[in-house]
């Protein structure tokens, strides 16, 4: 077939043996003892891996630019500089104690693409961007898909730079301590597409042994603050009745949070992940606790009806206690259906490699989620060990990973050398 | 009546108003903006509280000695050396937002009963000691009455030392920085008696609007440490049936130490203070928590049989979940009653000063509790406001701490000069 079409690049070979070298390179960055990675977002150990990254996009002949929350883009030129850029990449940052693979294998995938493209000489229609979204974790900000956010016009500038981490460090300030506070405005600029690798951190691929999975979208998600707030008192004279106890009040609210999870099967999501007691004193009755509360769903009217029903049930159990309940929604999204063009060239170039693969709906958060609100998407997963991630143990196979890396490079270039209309 | 009994020194008042302002003095150490006190054991600001301490105690023409563990002794000669020294006094630390109170009221309680002899010119028979006994709390080091249990020869001086707080400082190192690692041993000498006044830190005596609380013992008591195990993933993506949520388990378990507590009515205590969630993100299903229990009871066989059912309720709970449990047991106590001798002058000298007065068994654990176990002991309690205590807000009035100070006046000269057989 001719040159407009997906076939001319059939034969282009990601190197999995590179891919997976890069990747360790990637992994040694923020290493932890148990095989993890900590590279919290906008800390040294992020600049460390931002810059690493700048440094092999450029030996690439890329033009690495950054924008004002700090999203980093690899720019290669097509032969039709008219042409809008089809995108790809991840995250490099991580969870407190994250595993290798959550966010990285999507951008050194992206990186090993555009090695491989050089290497055969290839050049491409459209222009070429690879992405680093900053933050997308929120572990450190309390609030995750930051840098995307920001870039897809969800989530405004000001109200992200004045986010504070537990020691009262702003997004700003720590933009600027690493000099990734960049002169390129932070909005999203006309794109062709965006496709995002990435570990499943489920365990569905891995039960049934395929290669790939085909993301259809995102599912619903509603996050809380929580706070409860009773009355500190001495742990041996306060009887029973004259006890205000905030954590007695918070495990109710746990309970609560994993029961209404369990009442939905297999696609419920409920979790309290953080948790602070004050003064945390083994001997006084806590006086105040401050918790996280997330549910997710892949049915927008389900996480609806749990968002009607949890803090009416939670004020309930706070109202038995004699305590008060400050509950605070940080955000809540809908489900998120990707692109049907690109889902189809996603399912199509994993069939053409042979590979084993199976539609599937994203249980994490993921920068394409948002991305997808301006720009056609889609994402390809790949299997991870016991479904683990977030997690030290993280792990995949090498092979797995180049599969994987092979579906994106062969989507991207079909996009950007499609025949347009 | 002759000089061997109490009624010689009947008319000795003590000064409210002295008492009272340096009451204030202490609680300007380490003052918090709520009006509370931090005073944490062997801490720089407990040092500037201990250096005060001894200040005033030499100006009151007082020997000042500290053992090994940090026990201060301010000792006044007494006209027979060869009589055992009538011992009172309790603790200068404070919790992490405790109250002006807990403690430093019998240890300037003791100072003013010092300034009163001394300003009367009255000599006793048997020599006294002020004692400021170190890290009652148990706040920083997880472990209380620490100083008071090595003088009894309850813990061993070792163990102790080694002790480390979160940061990993140790006892020992904690000492040496602060200058209090003193060169007495730190075991019991002989001693007549030993009296403590201490606020209520429940809300019996002024519910009941009694001045004076005859403390009979102290409740039976046994701590914990529980370590929850089970797996890290990722909140999103792991499905209800694949979760090892540890924080839905120590949620369960703080339930069932409530519920226990319940069972037992207006005399069962239950606690869970303190708890670390580990990783704590908020969208990881959090894979160990950390947490502290303990349970009282005025009585051996309540007690013992809490001791005996709740680890095993608590490991069906992680059973259930799929969880390990590591649950440590610190130590246990049984009730001790105090000195009935001792009690029955505390009982006296209250009647003899005209004070509403009933008996009385601690809620809390306290320095005499270990200090009993040598030495015949009784303590003296008031009123504090609400039953507030190990909370900011601890109040009490000053007319309350004058007549505990006069009873322990009273009480401390009537057993140092009375006739021996």
């Amino acid at each position: 077939m001719d040159g407009g079409t997906p076939t001319r690049d059939h034969n282009l070979r990601i190197d999995p043996r590179r891919l997976w070298d890069a990747l360790m390179d990637m992994a040694a960055i923020g290493a932890t003892p148990k095989g993890g990675v900590r590279r919290l977002t906008l800390t040294e150990v992020d600049k460390r891996g931002r810059d690493h990254f700048r440094k092999l996009c450029e030996a690439e002949g890329l033009t690495v630019t950054v924008d004002a929350i700090g999203n980093m883009f690899a720019r290669r030129p097509g032969r039709d500089p008219s042409r809008k850029p089809v995108l790809f990449g991840s995250h490099l940052d991580s969870q407190p104690s994250g595993g290798k693979f959550d966010g990285a294998l999507g951008v050194i995938a992206g990186l090993e693409l555009i090695r491989t493209l050089n290497e055969a000489g290839v050049e491409t229609e459209a222009p070429l961007v690879l992405c680093n979204w900053t933050d997308e974790e929120g572990s450190r900000f309390g609030h995750s898909l930051m840098g995307s956010g920001v870039w897809a016009g969800v989530y405004p500038l000001p109200k992200a730079y004045a986010l504070a981490d537990s020691e009262g460090v702003t997004v700003e300030q720590a933009l600027e301590s690493i000099g990734y506070k960049g002169e390129q405005t932070a909005e999203c600029f006309p794109a062709d597409s965006y496709f995002e690798l990435h570990i499943e951190q489920g365990p569905i691929l891995e039960a049934e042994d395929r290669l790939i999975g085909i993301v259809t979208g995102a599912q619903a998600q509603v996050w809380y603050d929580a706070v409860l707030t009773g009355r500190d008192s001495h742990a041996g004279t306060t009887p029973p009745l004259a006890r205000r106890d905030a954590l007695v009040g918070a495990a109710r609210i746990i309970d609560l949070v994993d029961r209404m999870m369990r009442a939905r099967g297999e696609a419920g999501r409920g979790t309290v992940g953080q948790l602070q007691v004050l003064p945390n004193s083994r001997n006084v009755v806590p006086g105040e606790v401050r918790f996280s509360v997330e549910f997710r769903h892949p049915d927008d009217a389900e996480l609806a009806a749990i968002a009607e029903a949890f803090p009416k049930a939670a004020q309930a159990i706070a109202d038995e206690l004699r305590l008060s309940l400050t509950l605070t929604e940080l955000f809540r999204f809908a489900a998120q259906p990707f692109d049907p063009d690109c889902i189809a060239l996603v399912a199509e170039t994993a069939k053409r490699r042979g590979f084993s693969a199976r539609k599937i709906v994203s249980g994490a958060g993921h920068d394409a989620v948002y991305v997808a609100r301006k720009v056609p998407t889609a994402m390809i997963f790949i299997p991870c060990k016991d479904g683990l991630s977030h997690n030290e143990e993280e792990s995949i196979l090498p092979e797995h990973a180049a599969a994987g890396a092979q579906v994106l490079c062969d989507a991207v270039l079909a996009r950007a050398n499609r025949r347009l209309a």
